[in-house]
Protein backbone atom coordinates (compact mmCIF):
# COMPACT_ATOMS: atom_id res chain seq x y z
CA UNK A 1 0.00 0.00 0.00
CA UNK A 2 1.41 3.39 -0.55
CA UNK A 3 0.53 6.79 1.02
CA UNK A 4 -2.33 8.39 0.53
CA UNK A 5 -2.36 10.46 -3.19
CA UNK A 6 -4.87 12.49 -2.02
CA UNK A 7 -3.13 13.94 0.88
CA UNK A 8 0.39 15.50 -0.11
CA UNK A 9 1.31 17.60 2.82
CA UNK A 10 0.29 15.96 6.21
CA UNK A 11 0.43 11.71 4.31
CA UNK A 12 -1.40 9.41 6.43
CA UNK A 13 -2.72 11.44 9.25
CA UNK A 14 -3.62 9.37 12.32
CA UNK A 15 -7.06 8.17 11.63
CA UNK A 16 -8.14 5.32 9.88
CA UNK A 17 -6.07 5.90 6.75
CA UNK A 18 -2.64 5.92 8.90
CA UNK A 19 -3.85 2.84 10.46
CA UNK A 20 -4.68 0.87 7.35
CA UNK A 21 -1.36 2.17 6.35
CA UNK A 22 0.52 1.02 9.79
CA UNK A 23 -0.77 -2.12 8.78
CA UNK A 24 0.74 -2.61 5.34
CA UNK A 25 3.98 -1.41 6.46
CA UNK A 26 4.47 -4.02 8.98
CA UNK A 27 3.44 -6.91 6.40
CA UNK A 28 5.73 -4.96 3.90
CA UNK A 29 8.70 -5.16 6.51
CA UNK A 30 7.95 -8.64 8.00
CA UNK A 31 8.19 -9.68 3.94
CA UNK A 32 11.57 -7.47 3.49
CA UNK A 33 13.10 -7.98 7.15
CA UNK A 34 11.52 -10.37 8.45
CA UNK A 35 10.12 -10.36 12.34
CA UNK A 36 13.71 -10.35 14.04
CA UNK A 37 14.81 -7.09 12.60
CA UNK A 38 11.44 -5.84 12.29
CA UNK A 39 11.27 -2.37 14.38
CA UNK A 40 8.28 0.21 15.10
CA UNK A 41 10.83 3.19 14.27
CA UNK A 42 11.22 1.16 10.13
CA UNK A 43 7.34 0.61 10.10
CA UNK A 44 6.57 4.35 10.80
CA UNK A 45 9.41 5.55 8.47
CA UNK A 46 7.43 3.13 5.89
CA UNK A 47 3.95 3.77 6.56
CA UNK A 48 4.85 7.44 6.49
CA UNK A 49 3.57 8.37 9.88
CA UNK A 50 5.44 9.39 13.32
CA UNK A 51 6.50 6.84 15.59
CA UNK A 52 4.28 8.32 18.17
CA UNK A 53 1.22 7.60 15.71
CA UNK A 54 2.24 4.03 15.71
CA UNK A 55 2.55 4.26 19.50
CA UNK A 56 -1.03 5.96 20.21
CA UNK A 57 -3.01 2.54 19.05
CA UNK A 58 -0.51 -0.42 19.32
CA UNK A 59 1.64 -0.93 22.88
CA UNK A 60 4.63 -2.49 20.83
CA UNK A 61 5.79 -4.36 18.02
CA UNK A 62 4.33 -7.39 19.17
CA UNK A 63 0.84 -6.26 19.16
CA UNK A 64 1.61 -4.24 16.23
CA UNK A 65 2.36 -7.71 14.23
CA UNK A 66 -0.90 -9.66 15.97
CA UNK A 67 -3.16 -6.98 14.50
CA UNK A 68 -1.72 -7.10 10.67
CA UNK A 69 -1.67 -10.42 10.68
CA UNK A 70 -5.45 -10.81 12.00
CA UNK A 71 -6.19 -8.29 9.97
CA UNK A 72 -5.02 -9.87 6.75
CA UNK A 73 -7.24 -13.01 7.59
CA UNK A 74 -10.37 -10.89 7.63
CA UNK A 75 -10.60 -11.81 4.31
CA UNK A 76 -10.29 -15.84 3.40
CA UNK A 77 -10.18 -18.60 1.29
CA UNK A 78 -14.22 -18.96 -0.14
CA UNK A 79 -16.15 -22.15 0.12
CA UNK A 80 -16.27 -23.67 -3.78
CA UNK A 81 -19.42 -25.05 -5.31
CA UNK A 82 -18.16 -26.61 -8.68
CA UNK A 83 -20.35 -29.35 -8.77
CA UNK A 84 -17.50 -32.14 -8.58
CA UNK A 85 -15.42 -32.86 -5.77
CA UNK A 86 -12.82 -32.96 -7.87
CA UNK A 87 -13.21 -29.48 -9.12
CA UNK A 88 -14.23 -28.34 -5.42
CA UNK A 89 -10.76 -30.10 -4.02
CA UNK A 90 -8.53 -28.42 -7.03
CA UNK A 91 -10.88 -24.93 -6.10
CA UNK A 92 -9.01 -25.08 -2.84
CA UNK A 93 -5.82 -25.87 -3.50
CA UNK A 94 -5.48 -23.53 -6.08
CA UNK A 95 -6.88 -20.49 -3.97
CA UNK A 96 -4.45 -21.90 -1.15
CA UNK A 97 -1.38 -21.59 -3.42
CA UNK A 98 -2.25 -18.55 -4.38
CA UNK A 99 -3.16 -16.85 -0.94
CA UNK A 100 0.54 -18.27 -0.14
CA UNK A 101 2.84 -16.95 -3.00
CA UNK A 102 1.28 -13.94 -2.98
CA UNK A 103 3.59 -11.30 -0.97
CA UNK A 104 1.60 -10.66 1.22
CA UNK A 105 0.93 -14.23 1.72
CA UNK A 106 4.15 -15.22 2.05
CA UNK A 107 5.24 -13.07 4.60
CA UNK A 108 2.07 -13.87 6.78
CA UNK A 109 2.83 -17.16 6.52
CA UNK A 110 6.88 -16.83 7.33
CA UNK A 111 5.68 -14.34 10.08
CA UNK A 112 3.33 -17.24 11.77
CA UNK A 113 6.22 -19.89 11.15
CA UNK A 114 9.04 -17.13 12.28
CA UNK A 115 10.09 -16.22 15.72
CA UNK A 116 6.78 -14.25 16.03
CA UNK A 117 5.21 -17.66 16.46
CA UNK A 118 6.23 -17.88 20.03
CA UNK A 119 3.75 -15.23 21.16
CA UNK A 120 0.75 -16.64 22.54
CA UNK A 121 -1.37 -14.10 20.60
CA UNK A 122 0.02 -15.31 16.95
CA UNK A 123 -0.11 -19.28 18.02
CA UNK A 124 -3.62 -18.46 18.48
CA UNK A 125 -4.30 -16.61 15.36
CA UNK A 126 -2.61 -19.01 13.32
CA UNK A 127 -5.01 -21.70 15.15
CA UNK A 128 -8.21 -20.21 14.23
CA UNK A 129 -7.03 -19.23 10.55
CA UNK A 130 -6.42 -23.00 10.48
CA UNK A 131 -9.50 -23.91 12.08
CA UNK A 132 -11.73 -21.84 9.72
CA UNK A 133 -9.71 -23.59 6.59
CA UNK A 134 -10.58 -26.65 8.39
CA UNK A 135 -14.45 -25.77 8.41
CA UNK A 136 -14.41 -24.69 4.96
CA UNK A 137 -14.03 -29.03 3.70
CA UNK A 138 -17.48 -29.63 5.94
CA UNK A 139 -19.73 -28.59 2.93
CA UNK A 140 -17.32 -29.96 0.09
CA UNK A 141 -17.32 -33.45 1.97
CA UNK A 142 -20.87 -33.64 2.80
CA UNK A 143 -21.95 -32.65 -0.49
CA UNK A 144 -19.74 -35.07 -2.33
CA UNK A 145 -20.80 -38.18 0.10
CA UNK A 146 -24.47 -36.94 -1.16
CA UNK A 147 -23.53 -37.26 -4.78
CA UNK A 148 -21.96 -41.01 -3.83
CA UNK A 149 -18.51 -39.60 -4.70
CA UNK A 150 -16.77 -40.25 -1.56
CA UNK A 151 -17.11 -42.62 1.32
CA UNK A 152 -19.95 -42.02 3.40
CA UNK A 153 -17.64 -41.95 6.67
CA UNK A 154 -14.91 -39.61 5.16
CA UNK A 155 -13.29 -36.96 7.94
CA UNK A 156 -13.41 -33.31 6.65
CA UNK A 157 -10.47 -32.56 8.66
CA UNK A 158 -8.44 -35.21 7.34
CA UNK A 159 -9.01 -34.77 3.89
CA UNK A 160 -8.55 -31.16 4.23
CA UNK A 161 -5.11 -31.87 5.95
CA UNK A 162 -4.34 -34.26 3.12
CA UNK A 163 -4.94 -31.33 0.62
CA UNK A 164 -3.33 -28.47 2.67
CA UNK A 165 -0.07 -30.68 4.03
CA UNK A 166 1.78 -31.00 0.94
CA UNK A 167 1.32 -27.24 -0.03
CA UNK A 168 2.84 -26.49 3.02
CA UNK A 169 5.18 -28.53 2.83
CA UNK A 170 6.40 -27.73 -0.78
CA UNK A 171 5.87 -23.69 -0.68
CA UNK A 172 7.28 -23.48 3.13
CA UNK A 173 9.51 -26.33 4.29
CA UNK A 174 11.35 -28.09 0.91
CA UNK A 175 10.73 -24.39 -0.78
CA UNK A 176 10.21 -25.18 -4.28
CA UNK A 177 10.68 -22.53 -6.73
CA UNK A 178 6.96 -22.32 -6.98
CA UNK A 179 7.63 -19.75 -3.87
CA UNK A 180 9.44 -17.33 -5.89
CA UNK A 181 6.74 -15.72 -7.79
CA UNK A 182 4.39 -15.79 -11.03
CA UNK A 183 6.95 -17.13 -13.56
CA UNK A 184 6.79 -20.22 -11.87
CA UNK A 185 2.86 -20.38 -12.42
CA UNK A 186 2.68 -24.00 -14.02
CA UNK A 187 4.50 -25.22 -10.84
CA UNK A 188 2.13 -23.82 -8.93
CA UNK A 189 -0.78 -25.42 -10.90
CA UNK A 190 1.88 -29.17 -10.24
CA UNK A 191 1.59 -28.62 -6.23
CA UNK A 192 -2.30 -28.25 -6.84
CA UNK A 193 -2.84 -31.08 -9.21
CA UNK A 194 -0.66 -33.62 -7.23
CA UNK A 195 -1.90 -32.89 -4.36
CA UNK A 196 -5.79 -33.44 -5.53
CA UNK A 197 -4.56 -36.20 -6.77
CA UNK A 198 -3.69 -37.54 -3.82
CA UNK A 199 -6.38 -36.48 -1.67
CA UNK A 200 -8.87 -37.46 -3.88
CA UNK A 201 -6.89 -41.07 -4.06
CA UNK A 202 -6.93 -41.64 -0.41
CA UNK A 203 -10.26 -40.70 0.47
CA UNK A 204 -12.02 -43.13 -2.44
CA UNK A 205 -9.75 -45.94 -0.93
CA UNK A 206 -11.26 -45.18 2.72
CA UNK A 207 -7.79 -43.83 4.00
CA UNK A 208 -9.41 -40.78 5.42
CA UNK A 209 -12.27 -42.17 7.54
CA UNK A 210 -13.06 -40.89 10.89
CA UNK A 211 -11.69 -42.49 13.98
CA UNK A 212 -13.71 -45.46 15.05
CA UNK A 213 -14.94 -44.47 18.46
CA UNK A 214 -13.93 -47.92 19.27
CA UNK A 215 -10.75 -46.74 20.64
CA UNK A 216 -10.34 -44.49 23.81
CA UNK A 217 -11.48 -41.32 22.62
CA UNK A 218 -11.68 -39.22 19.33
CA UNK A 219 -8.80 -38.49 17.01
CA UNK A 220 -8.85 -34.96 16.65
CA UNK B 1 25.13 -31.31 27.21
CA UNK B 2 26.30 -30.30 30.50
CA UNK B 3 29.43 -28.94 31.20
CA UNK B 4 32.28 -31.12 31.60
CA UNK B 5 32.63 -32.91 35.12
CA UNK B 6 36.38 -33.85 34.58
CA UNK B 7 37.49 -30.13 34.13
CA UNK B 8 36.23 -28.18 37.15
CA UNK B 9 38.06 -25.70 37.49
CA UNK B 10 38.59 -24.56 33.91
CA UNK B 11 34.80 -26.05 32.93
CA UNK B 12 35.57 -26.53 29.05
CA UNK B 13 38.70 -24.90 27.90
CA UNK B 14 38.86 -24.43 24.21
CA UNK B 15 39.07 -27.58 21.98
CA UNK B 16 36.76 -29.79 21.27
CA UNK B 17 35.70 -30.48 24.28
CA UNK B 18 34.38 -26.62 23.97
CA UNK B 19 33.03 -26.61 20.85
CA UNK B 20 30.64 -29.40 21.05
CA UNK B 21 29.25 -27.71 24.68
CA UNK B 22 29.26 -24.53 22.61
CA UNK B 23 26.98 -26.13 19.49
CA UNK B 24 25.01 -28.14 22.36
CA UNK B 25 24.38 -24.21 24.17
CA UNK B 26 23.22 -22.81 20.31
CA UNK B 27 20.72 -25.48 20.39
CA UNK B 28 19.18 -25.28 23.63
CA UNK B 29 19.30 -21.57 23.72
CA UNK B 30 17.39 -22.15 20.15
CA UNK B 31 14.86 -24.30 21.82
CA UNK B 32 14.54 -22.24 24.76
CA UNK B 33 14.67 -18.53 23.24
CA UNK B 34 14.79 -18.61 19.44
CA UNK B 35 16.46 -17.43 16.53
CA UNK B 36 15.43 -13.60 17.12
CA UNK B 37 16.69 -13.29 20.65
CA UNK B 38 19.79 -15.66 20.85
CA UNK B 39 22.63 -14.07 21.41
CA UNK B 40 26.91 -14.80 21.05
CA UNK B 41 26.93 -13.79 24.62
CA UNK B 42 23.86 -16.24 26.10
CA UNK B 43 24.92 -19.39 24.24
CA UNK B 44 28.79 -18.53 26.11
CA UNK B 45 27.34 -18.63 28.86
CA UNK B 46 25.26 -21.70 28.96
CA UNK B 47 28.23 -23.41 27.68
CA UNK B 48 30.54 -22.21 30.48
CA UNK B 49 32.91 -20.64 28.18
CA UNK B 50 34.14 -16.97 27.74
CA UNK B 51 33.08 -15.06 24.98
CA UNK B 52 36.08 -14.88 22.85
CA UNK B 53 36.52 -18.86 22.85
CA UNK B 54 32.95 -18.47 20.72
CA UNK B 55 34.58 -15.90 18.83
CA UNK B 56 37.75 -17.24 18.12
CA UNK B 57 35.85 -20.27 15.88
CA UNK B 58 32.66 -18.26 14.65
CA UNK B 59 32.45 -15.10 13.52
CA UNK B 60 28.77 -14.30 14.59
CA UNK B 61 25.54 -15.90 15.77
CA UNK B 62 24.66 -16.20 12.23
CA UNK B 63 27.50 -18.68 11.72
CA UNK B 64 27.38 -20.74 14.80
CA UNK B 65 23.60 -21.01 14.21
CA UNK B 66 24.57 -22.86 10.58
CA UNK B 67 27.42 -24.69 12.35
CA UNK B 68 25.06 -26.33 14.86
CA UNK B 69 22.39 -27.04 12.15
CA UNK B 70 24.62 -28.96 10.18
CA UNK B 71 26.20 -30.57 13.23
CA UNK B 72 22.65 -32.23 14.06
CA UNK B 73 21.78 -33.39 10.58
CA UNK B 74 25.15 -35.55 10.51
CA UNK B 75 22.72 -38.03 12.28
CA UNK B 76 19.98 -38.88 10.18
CA UNK B 77 17.16 -41.01 10.03
CA UNK B 78 17.85 -44.83 8.36
CA UNK B 79 16.66 -46.28 5.56
CA UNK B 80 14.49 -48.88 6.41
CA UNK B 81 14.28 -52.82 5.30
CA UNK B 82 11.30 -54.29 6.67
CA UNK B 83 10.55 -57.01 4.42
CA UNK B 84 7.04 -54.90 3.59
CA UNK B 85 5.92 -51.28 1.78
CA UNK B 86 3.55 -50.78 4.45
CA UNK B 87 6.14 -51.57 7.22
CA UNK B 88 8.94 -49.19 5.30
CA UNK B 89 6.91 -46.88 5.32
CA UNK B 90 5.80 -46.82 9.28
CA UNK B 91 9.09 -46.86 10.08
CA UNK B 92 9.84 -44.09 7.96
CA UNK B 93 7.43 -41.70 9.25
CA UNK B 94 7.36 -42.96 13.20
CA UNK B 95 11.35 -42.04 12.83
CA UNK B 96 10.43 -38.35 10.98
CA UNK B 97 7.76 -37.82 14.06
CA UNK B 98 10.39 -39.07 16.84
CA UNK B 99 13.12 -36.58 14.93
CA UNK B 100 10.95 -33.84 15.10
CA UNK B 101 8.93 -34.15 18.53
CA UNK B 102 12.33 -34.65 20.62
CA UNK B 103 13.26 -31.66 21.45
CA UNK B 104 16.57 -31.09 19.93
CA UNK B 105 14.52 -31.86 16.82
CA UNK B 106 12.14 -29.28 17.24
CA UNK B 107 14.77 -26.65 18.32
CA UNK B 108 16.27 -27.33 14.70
CA UNK B 109 12.87 -27.16 12.65
CA UNK B 110 11.98 -24.42 14.36
CA UNK B 111 15.29 -22.62 13.78
CA UNK B 112 15.24 -23.64 9.54
CA UNK B 113 11.94 -21.87 9.71
CA UNK B 114 12.18 -18.79 11.95
CA UNK B 115 14.27 -15.92 10.84
CA UNK B 116 17.31 -17.93 10.74
CA UNK B 117 15.92 -19.35 7.61
CA UNK B 118 16.39 -16.33 5.79
CA UNK B 119 19.99 -17.26 6.08
CA UNK B 120 21.29 -18.48 2.80
CA UNK B 121 23.63 -21.32 3.99
CA UNK B 122 20.81 -22.07 6.04
CA UNK B 123 18.54 -22.38 3.56
CA UNK B 124 21.12 -24.22 1.90
CA UNK B 125 21.21 -27.03 4.72
CA UNK B 126 17.96 -27.48 4.33
CA UNK B 127 17.29 -27.91 1.17
CA UNK B 128 20.14 -30.99 2.00
CA UNK B 129 18.55 -32.34 4.61
CA UNK B 130 15.43 -32.29 2.32
CA UNK B 131 17.64 -33.98 -0.57
CA UNK B 132 18.90 -36.54 1.69
CA UNK B 133 15.83 -37.88 3.09
CA UNK B 134 14.30 -38.13 -0.21
CA UNK B 135 16.88 -40.48 -1.36
CA UNK B 136 16.29 -42.48 1.69
CA UNK B 137 12.90 -43.43 -0.27
CA UNK B 138 14.32 -44.50 -3.14
CA UNK B 139 15.31 -47.94 -2.48
CA UNK B 140 11.89 -48.34 -0.38
CA UNK B 141 10.37 -47.70 -3.30
CA UNK B 142 12.28 -49.74 -5.12
CA UNK B 143 11.88 -52.96 -3.43
CA UNK B 144 8.08 -52.23 -3.07
CA UNK B 145 8.02 -52.10 -6.92
CA UNK B 146 10.13 -55.68 -6.96
CA UNK B 147 7.97 -57.30 -4.39
CA UNK B 148 4.47 -56.18 -6.61
CA UNK B 149 3.39 -53.85 -4.15
CA UNK B 150 3.68 -50.64 -5.85
CA UNK B 151 3.09 -49.79 -9.35
CA UNK B 152 6.46 -49.60 -11.27
CA UNK B 153 6.30 -46.00 -12.48
CA UNK B 154 5.62 -44.72 -8.55
CA UNK B 155 7.81 -41.64 -7.78
CA UNK B 156 9.90 -42.07 -5.12
CA UNK B 157 10.02 -38.44 -4.27
CA UNK B 158 6.54 -37.83 -4.60
CA UNK B 159 5.81 -40.87 -2.28
CA UNK B 160 7.96 -39.15 0.32
CA UNK B 161 6.89 -35.92 -0.29
CA UNK B 162 3.27 -37.12 0.25
CA UNK B 163 4.38 -39.04 3.44
CA UNK B 164 6.35 -36.45 5.20
CA UNK B 165 3.98 -33.42 4.71
CA UNK B 166 1.19 -34.20 7.32
CA UNK B 167 3.97 -35.07 9.70
CA UNK B 168 5.38 -31.29 8.93
CA UNK B 169 1.99 -30.02 8.68
CA UNK B 170 1.25 -31.70 11.95
CA UNK B 171 4.06 -30.85 14.10
CA UNK B 172 5.01 -27.59 12.69
CA UNK B 173 1.69 -25.40 10.98
CA UNK B 174 -1.49 -26.81 13.01
CA UNK B 175 0.52 -27.39 15.73
CA UNK B 176 -1.27 -30.58 17.30
CA UNK B 177 -0.49 -31.53 20.66
CA UNK B 178 1.77 -34.53 19.52
CA UNK B 179 4.27 -31.61 19.49
CA UNK B 180 4.03 -30.94 23.25
CA UNK B 181 6.23 -34.16 24.18
CA UNK B 182 6.31 -37.63 25.19
CA UNK B 183 2.63 -37.94 27.38
CA UNK B 184 1.06 -37.85 23.67
CA UNK B 185 3.37 -40.44 22.41
CA UNK B 186 -0.33 -41.85 21.23
CA UNK B 187 -1.12 -39.22 18.96
CA UNK B 188 2.42 -39.38 17.75
CA UNK B 189 1.54 -43.15 16.31
CA UNK B 190 -1.46 -41.65 15.06
CA UNK B 191 -0.09 -38.93 13.37
CA UNK B 192 2.44 -41.82 11.73
CA UNK B 193 -0.57 -43.89 10.82
CA UNK B 194 -2.99 -41.97 9.16
CA UNK B 195 0.00 -40.41 6.71
CA UNK B 196 0.76 -44.29 6.25
CA UNK B 197 -2.41 -45.13 4.96
CA UNK B 198 -2.76 -42.19 2.81
CA UNK B 199 0.58 -41.98 1.16
CA UNK B 200 -0.07 -45.94 0.72
CA UNK B 201 -3.49 -45.40 -1.26
CA UNK B 202 -2.20 -42.81 -3.01
CA UNK B 203 0.82 -44.76 -4.43
CA UNK B 204 -1.61 -47.94 -5.11
CA UNK B 205 -4.14 -46.10 -7.27
CA UNK B 206 -1.08 -44.98 -9.31
CA UNK B 207 -1.98 -40.92 -7.81
CA UNK B 208 2.25 -40.98 -7.10
CA UNK B 209 3.25 -41.79 -10.72
CA UNK B 210 6.53 -40.34 -12.09
CA UNK B 211 5.11 -37.45 -14.76
CA UNK B 212 5.39 -38.60 -18.02
CA UNK B 213 7.98 -36.67 -20.33
CA UNK B 214 4.85 -35.62 -22.81
CA UNK B 215 4.60 -32.19 -21.16
CA UNK B 216 7.41 -29.83 -21.16
CA UNK B 217 10.32 -31.15 -19.03
CA UNK B 218 10.35 -32.81 -15.57
CA UNK B 219 8.22 -32.18 -12.57
CA UNK B 220 10.73 -31.95 -9.78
Amino acid sequence: MELASSDPVRPVGRGRKAQAAVRAATLAELLDRGYADLTVEGVAQRAGVHKTTVYRRWKNRESLVVDALAEHFATDIPIPDTGSVEGDLRALAQALVQSMTSPVGRAVQTAMLSDAGRLPEIAEARRGVLADRFRRAEPVVARAVERGELPADTDPAALFRTLAAPVYFRLLISADQVAEGAENAEDAEGVADETVRVALAAARAGALARARPVTDGEQA
